[in-house]
């Protein structure tokens, strides 16, 4: 039992996570499983180191699409490349339409099997802003190590017959979340090479608008509802821990987001003439935003703090199991302080949250000019818990800034408007938005894929009751009531939804095996 | 006695005001400068009623030179503009250099006379954002009307013979400050076609930097002081009073600025993984905004009150003379409310102000992304009363940030920095920056010119302790020991400093006439 020395062996500062993991009834997975998720691992290692440059090449590939969703031409381009992708690997596949979506490619490998798993990734990725990246985000860059340590460029054409697993990979989407596509795949291949079955039947589902916050994806599962039938979906998107382990998670913070604006005189006024009579509106967004939001990250909008529940005590135990990172996290980024008065992240993620997205009025720098300008806009984005549905909060955070003096409006306003109230603000709840979903931590496929996890890993798994992120699950559990587990493969620092996204190559190793583990195991782990 | 009964019929509002007018000694003007007065306006208004598409094509050749400071190319081609504007009315004229800075158009109209007067304005002109523009800045448009109301464009090259005051011209500097360099020369041909003397002797002096903050005029007056004595200086920049009535100033508040930055993580995070826990730079800065000005528009930043004086009985009295505009200004602006609980405008710019200029962090609207930025500017713009220096107000403001839990630095940071101390705050003040100047409205110059304005307008003037804005007149007083007085020209809402700058043509119209008025009739006021 190697695995089990191990877990003790490097793990003296969280006994208490040991504990609990072979607390977990039948954690140790049966001989079966077990032996075919040693098989698989070993499998897909070998098939990676084969297969490093192949394998990178073909994931640069899908990079240089570009992917920001709104335009239909490049998603159908990257949605042709990936449909490619699955036939190569003997994967039957089709594009699913819904009218004004990209398309979702769809994948079918009927294996005859008990069970029936879909997998999960999306193949859009975030707007960039170009100035702020190093290289073209959709010419993708290897480097042989981090950016910031100023990493040198690896010819993609020229590589080496082994890529260490430091090396990075900086392109928009490589962490999130092409990067699973290219994982998945590569571990069918390495099962095949080692001609270990899949054990279940799996489904693949590519979506093109999760960035775009999946505004056609219900009407996508209600037109092929009956082609999206599992016993469970394995959603695959998002980091892994920080600490770089494997991470499993059973729950997503819900999402929705609004910007605001807020006016001062109808024309910009120069500061010296106006100065201390005209109202400034940046200084009215001032004291707007820090009457919702206290210095130490605490929502002081009236009805948040009783949305809240005190999380359960199996959430609090994974998350005490988890080897504590912000220490580290707080070296890397450089963070003299945190938010939330001391508690460790993976708590505080279990709270809703308001975050200040961005904030623009006037200029700065050089831009900047003596003037009172007419108005302010800030971008709010709310992550929320299950008792906070998006329009639960849009009707809290409206009625707090109707409190602060502001009749509130839906389209910029005119004059007349403005002139008639002592104090406007736009409000504009953007289009998306969906609430929490946080799965049962003890449901049987959730035990299953933490069985898996824990062997093929060495022992070493994060379980979180729910990830700090939002995926539209809600939408999923609407449509096809099934349940979804959260699988993710990137690294934590893959700069995800920010400039320089990137993807750590270990983690594309590991995922490689993690998968080829799942395949090959989930049917004997879900048989129990 | 026209001006006396029009004083007293349209004053009864503001019969304390006309008390005051008819207290100051002598205040009725001598025969001859009063005779003076009206036959140089007269002769004004013969000279622009027959001249009028002429001297506004002058002005739109003036207008079309682009004239930001930095650009020392445009700056020149301006000055050898205005020389020869100068030259073909016979003001012996030339550049006054000093290295670094664009050229100071120097122009002498010796006239043997007892006093000398030295005519100050500025050529240069804000920096633009294009894009804000209804118009390109540098291709003055001439509008019947304002652009707000759509008026109609009207071709320059096609004029009509009268011009009506309420057509506008649309430019970059239209306004703030080449508009009195057209007005005095205009006079001066009006004086000339009538034969009436101009009676002192005339200095001019057009600036070449007062946008960008004057940082070589002391090196500039130093280098020239002996061309640049006089009995005293005009000072022909700014906006005469919102009610539209001919406004004389004896002080301007002094300024300084400042950008802040702030920092949060060194990379951006995704506002899902880590929301609540990395501090939210934006927050941050709001936070700290908060601190600083109450919502009323108060300074909170210890040390400001106590530096603020109450004003003298004659300065309140000349504020409550002047005609009430508030709740006209409202209705223009549309505003709702206004800062300063309820005192008029002319008695807030009396106090200090802090001007948040703007505020940049992230993006809203299309390309807002849930992350959390790296990093949150904001640019202060300071005005300043006499017993409130830059220098003070630096170290007033610095103390402020560092009893907010921050360190200071004057540089970028590195990470090593920011993981150092708790909170980093940038704090960039801006070079440039002087104290306010407030002269003494019982001055005899101050008298006199109050005199002939008062003849001139038929009795409507608005006398003002200070104006709101800033002018670098510091920097005089210390290099000449000259005392100064403010004669401005443009119409208030002439949108300085803001996109659509421009000119009401009446107040050109206004402004030949004061001008003409000062030049024929100063030496009899000053001599009396």
């Amino acid at each position: 039992m190697k695995r089990v020395v191990f877990v003790i062996r490097n793990a003296r500062l969280w006994l208490f996570s040991a504990l609990l993991i072979f607390c977990l009834p039948s954690v140790a997975g049966t001989e079966e499983s077990e032996s075919l998720v040693v098989q698989a691992v070993a499998a897909a290692r070998t098939h990676s180191k084969a297969n490093q440059a192949g394998i990178i090449r073909e994931f640069a590939e899908l990079l240089a699409l570009r992917n920001v969703a709104s335009n239909h031409g490049d998603m159908r381009r990257n949605a042709e490349f990936i449909l490619g992708m699955l036939r190569r690997r003997g994967v039957e596949s089709r594009l699913l339409e819904a009218p004004g979506s990209p398309p979702v490619v769809f994948g079918e490998l009927n294996r005859g099997a008990a069970y029936t798993v879909l997998i999960y990734a999306h193949y859009d990725g975030q707007p960039v802003q170009r100035e702020l990246w190093a290289s073209d985000p959709w010419q993708p860059v290897l480097r042989a190590g981090r950016l910031e340590d100023h990493a040198a460029t690896v010819d993609l054409a020229s590589l080496p017959v082994e890529i260490p697993g430091e090396w990075r990979l900086y392109a928009r989407s490589a962490g999130d979340d092409k990067a699973p596509i290219i994982g998945v795949l590569s571990a069918i291949d390495a099962l095949a090479a080692a001609d270990i079955p899949v054990s279940v039947n799996l489904k693949f589902f590519f979506d093109g608008e999760e960035e775009a916050g999946s505004p056609h994806l219900a009407d996508m599962i209600r037109r092929h509802a009956n082609l999206l039938q599992a016993d469970f979906w394995l959603f695959c998107d998002g980091p892994v821990h920080q600490s770089r382990r494997q991470l499993v998670s059973f729950g997503v913070r819900g999402i929705t987001a609004a910007d605001v604006t807020v006016y001062g005189p109808t024309s910009q006024l120069h500061s010296g003439h106006y100065g201390n009579w005209a109202p400034n509106p940046i200084m009215m967004l001032v004291h707007l935003l820090a009457s919702m939001r206290a210095p130490d990250g605490v929502i002081l909008v009236d009805g948040f703090a009783d949305a809240v529940a005190e999380p359960g005590a199996e959430a609090l135990a994974a998350i005490a199991a988890a080897p504590p990172v912000d220490g580290l996290l707080r070296k890397d980024l450089a963070l003299g302080w945190t938010e939330g008065n001391g508690q460790r992240l993976e708590r505080l993620i279990m709270n809703p949250a308001i975050n200040v997205r961005g904030i623009r009025a006037g200029g700065v720098g050089e831009t900047a000019r003596n003037a009172i300008v007419d108005q302010a806009t800030v971008s709010l984005g709310f992550r929320l818990v299950p008792d906070l549905t998006p329009e639960k909060v849009q009707a809290l955070v409206d009625a707090h800034i109707r409190k602060q003096g502001y009749t509130i409006v839906r389209e910029p306003p005119d004059s007349q408007t403005l002139g008639r109230h002592e104090k406007v603000a736009l409000v504009e709840w953007r289009e998306y938005g969906y609430p929490a979903v946080w799965m049962d931590m003890n449901d049987h496929r959730a035990r299953a894929m933490s069985r898996i996890l824990l062997q093929a890993r060495d022992g070493e798994l994060v379980r979180m009751p729910t990830m700090g992120g939002s995926l539209p699950l809600h939408v999923i559990r609407q449509g096809l009531d099934v349940p979804i587990v959260m699988l993710p493969m990137a690294n934590h620092d893959n700069n995800q939804h920010s400039p320089n996204e990137n993807l750590r190559i270990q983690n594309l190793w590991d995922a490689i095996e993690v998968y080829a583990a799942v395949l090959a195991g989930l049917d004997a782990e879900l048989g129990r």
